[in-house]
Formats: C-alpha cells, sequence, structure tokens
C-alpha cells in the first residue's frame, strides 16, 4: 500500500468548521476505487492537530484522488484554515499484508 | 477509538529483526478482543522510522494489551534495537466512526 499520512495543524477558530470540511471529504474519499482507507484523526492533547490517513491502492490512485471534485472542494475550503503548510509523509504496509487494509 | 500512535525510531543494523519481532507482536495484537486494527507501517524516506497504529476500543483494551505475553516478549526483544526511546501520540477518530475501524 501506498500510504500518506497528512498533518495538519489548524487556527483554533477554525476547527469545528475544518472537521465539517474534512469529513466531507474523506467520506466521499473513501468510496474511490483506489482508496483502501481514509481515516481523519485528531490529536487527544491538542485539538488544533489532525492527521488524514490515506490508503491508496497504487501510486496511480493517489494521483486520481488529487483530480476529483471533492479533493478540489476541500483543498479550497481549507486553505485559509491552516495555522501553517500542511506535510505529508510516506509509508508503506509492514503489517497487515495488503489484503487486510 | 482510543487510537495510539507509537513512532519508533530503530538503528539501521536492527531493520530487520525490529520489523520480524513487530510482524509477530502485530499479528497477535490484532486478535485481541479490545483491539480494532494494529498496523505497522515503515517510513518511505528513512528505513530506520516505523509507526505502530494502535486502535483500542476502549481504553481498559490499552491497559490489557500491555499485560500480554506477546507484548511483553516484543517489548524486551527490540529494547535494545531503539535508535532512540519511542513515542506514543494519542488521537481520537473523527472519521469514520467507531463501527468503521
Amino acid at each position: 500500500m501506498n500510504i500518506v499520512f497528512v498533518h495538519v495543524h489548524v487556527r483554533p477558530e477554525f476547527v469545528d468548521a475544518f472537521k465539517q470540511a474534512t469529513i466531507e471529504n474523506a467520506s466521499n474519499s473513501a468510496k474511490e476505487e483506489g482508496i483502501a482507507r481514509f481515516d481523519v484523526i485528531q490529536q487527544t492533547d491538542d485539538a488544533t492537530r489532525f492527521i488524514l490517513v490515506e490508503v491508496y491502492k497504487t501510486a496511480e490512485a493517489s494521483a486520481a484522488h488529487k483530480e476529483t471534485a471533492h479533493y478540489l472542494k476541500w483543498r479550497d475550503t481549507v486553505a485559509e484554515m491552516m495555522a501553517e503548510p500542511r506535510q505529508g509523509v510516506k509509508y508503506s504496509n509492514i503489517f497487515p499484508e495488503d489484503s487486510g487494509w
């Protein structure tokens, strides 16, 4: 799997709006053929910090996601909400194997 | 869900041994009643960096995990493999809801 953790630091006044926009994006993204999981989590000790856990079946699926209407809407909606530029970090799965995602 | 990301930085000579020990621990942990997922991922641009993505159904499940034989074996086995102390960061799920994990 091609896994990307997108770390997002949101300005405090936008936390609720960010969650709303990001749930909408995630629920649509999770339906994409090339996406195995698209989870969104919030840090317990700092409510302004989120991670989007994006699990792509192929590298092509990652590129295809960035062309979807829901991604483009999310990107533009949350642009003003960021406290700093978001950071993506790439991983591969050690456990479970691809069939477990 | 009670989600913990355990960040592990392994000494380069122990990467393969760490993967072997951690796959064994993860495959047993994933069978625990209180654990929804127990994923292990390796950073693409730095093979010495791993994250254990531990998704517990309850706080009690997290405590119970630390008493299992497979966790205790893993903890002792990997102790000498660490390049620095491992760090745990706690999260809650925004998407999907608990039923989606």
